[in-house]
């Protein structure tokens, strides 16, 4: 198949922030592509070739659009899977499949799936509502604290809770979901996985996720993580693990944590690009949007090693500021060394929405790990 | 002035693979964009906020284009510089300016600049006409062998002929030209300066331009250069002079002499990102292409530091194929360490015509060097 300057066409479900980065890398190679996101100030609406509003969970809408398209992918995990299944039987190819897809949307299949395939996970429980998770404590079948997770349209830290007291369980949405073990923890780190459909399989280094010592919140990914080699290896191992379990074609990024007696324990898999991958884009000898797009066409995968460390920084928008967004001293941290800020494109700031990320390379990690903070301090995402 | 996700526009004339390049640095800081040129067909017909078709000569087509953006910039010099005047007279800001690309635009006027300000170049007579290049031979003013360059319309080779003997002048175009001492010289390097309108200036590392040892054809550009470690300072302070002589804003790419006695001689220079500098898209902290978004917009310049030894192969369309292009054996290079194709969206190949570059980074230069030998072998730009 020849992708490059032809008619072959990329589908890609979604118009966000992750496919935009994509579309940098299918313009570099000036590979055609069709992006259907809902709203029509989606960051894709230019750069691609063709791009399409709708809803990205109708039926009929994703089923249309992937039969214009030679390989569907998609940025983002809420999309119709019936009509990427339909889709596949029509000999369209989807990548990563509905089949991979379908282990992975749901968070209670999920873990499930990792439970059959000898994967290592916390212990855990799915229940079908909020009533069956009540009667299941009052029972003292588990008992606090615990990690409450929705099955389904969890994202960026909502959709999951620690529950350490009966009041607690209030605020929490009806609908199906998980009761996890609480289990302590070092570090929180992810592996980024990249396989094609020919079974070839590359792993990113690990990069850890350290977090705000108060607010309990992520603020530097770095990459590599600062960890015992051994636990490095161990880590790998087990995302590969977990991405052939899958079957999965193209970027999973594997969330594992590392516990206090250095045993790893996958927490969760997203079956695209990741935040945790942003890094690449400066540091690594193949960024993971070239990855994926490598990946899904079935080109031999690229260098995942480092030219320099890196560490991520997300823009997030300041509480108390809701309208058009200001990149206050975004010029300030330009003229950091090894800078490099993403703005994604969306207009309007609210609290905590994200709004781009910074990079920051250096050969000197340490290094890298002032001059971040040093960024956090500096640029506030607020309105005029 | 805010340029991140604001109304701020930045006009550029010309929408090739430059502009191209230039674009994936205005989406990441989502910078709104105009393009004008004169092929639908351009790479930068998508990615851009607003492309427009139509005449860079023509002063009607450029003014009016220009009256809509707040700075204006370009990326071939072939453009009208009337309506560069006007549109600076009436306040929009035109980087690099009217005034420098007069100094450069013709090759007669840009070697009496390099006369008059001391900057080191070859010997040289500028002529009105054939004729009067013709009659300066008759009376032996100039001698065999010369350089002849004509003055304006030069372009990737065409334009320059090494003058052996008499019969070398026949096929020469008329029209204004100059007759330059052929200077024997041990390398071909170059070196890429940025300022910006606060003057400050930064060089990146010297490149060099490694010659096919038959064809006489530049076969890779280097990054860094292998020379002298004086021989590259003295290069790099002479670029920061050329670029201050000219009171240039944006990049300035600086191709230069060293002669067998290590003398540093001007050839010429391009106002815009440039061919030498393609390499520091995989390579550099700070890529030419953000780092020209930096100077013209005023905002801090970026580290010019290399990550990895950086080597740039050209892909030209093959000898004998002229339609559809096809990257024969692209995956093949794609499967070697560190490899990066671009591909700039040109649909038909021609003999010779530039359709994209490879990019080989490594932290051993003479690893990349050896793939990109390999590269050179194994790809061709063809036709089915």
């Amino acid at each position: 198949m020849n992708y490059f300057s032809t008619n072959f066409t990329l589908g890609i479900l979604g118009g966000g922030q992750l496919g935009k980065m994509m579309l940098y890398e299918t313009r570099k190679w000036d590979i055609k592509t069709h992006v259907l996101d809902p709203s029509i100030e989606a960051p894709c609406r230019i750069a691609a070739d063709y791009f399409e509003q709708g809803d990205l969970m109708d039926f009929e809408t994703v089923y249309s659009f992937g039969k214009k398209v030679d390989i569907l992918t998609f940025e983002i995990e809420g999309v119709n899977i019936e009509a990427l299944e339909k889709l596949e039987e029509e000999g369209i190819k989807v990548y990563p499949s509905a089949a991979t897809l379908r282990n992975i949307q749901d968070k209670g299949i999920q873990k499930q799936f990792y439970k059959k395939h000898q994967i290592p996970t916390s212990a855990f429980n799915v229940f079908e509502n909020k009533d069956s998770l009540n009667h299941a404590i009052f029972q003292k079948e588990i008992s606090f604290p615990f990690v409450w997770k929705s099955c389904t349209g969890g994202y960026d830290g909502k959709g999951v809770s620690i529950i350490r007291a009966a009041e607690d369980l209030i605020p929490l949405a009806d609908g199906a979901c998980i009761a996890e073990d609480l289990v302590p923890f070092k570090n929180e780190l992810a592996v980024i996985v990249a396989r094609n459909p020919l079974g070839e399989v590359k792993t990113y280094p690990v990069v850890e996720m350290e977090f705000h010592p108060e607010a309990n919140q992520v603020e530097y990914v770095i990459c590599p993580a600062r960890i015992d080699e051994n636990v490095a290896h161990k880590a790998r191992e087990i995302a590969s693990k977990v991405s052939e379990a899958f079957k999965h074609v193209g970027l999973l990024a594997v969330e594992m944590f590392q516990t206090d007696d250095d045993e790893i324990l996958v927490n969760e898999v997203a079956p695209r690009p990741h935040n945790s991958g942003h890094y690449s884009i400066e540091a690594s000898y193949t960024n993971q949007f070239e990855q994926q797009i490598r990946a899904i066409l079935d080109l031999p995968l690229g260098n995942t090693d480092s030219k320099a460390g890196g560490i991520m920084v997300n823009l997030v928008g300041a509480q108390g500021h809701t309208g058009q967004v200001v990149y206050k001293n975004i010029e300030k941290i330009l003229a950091m060394e090894g800078v490099t800020p993403h703005i994604y494109g969306k207009k309007e700031t609210r609290p905590f929405r994200k709004m781009g990320h910074v990079t920051i390379v250096n050969k000197d990690l340490d290094k890298a790990r002032k001059i971040a903070e040093e960024v956090k301090k500096t640029i506030e995402v607020i309105t005029e």
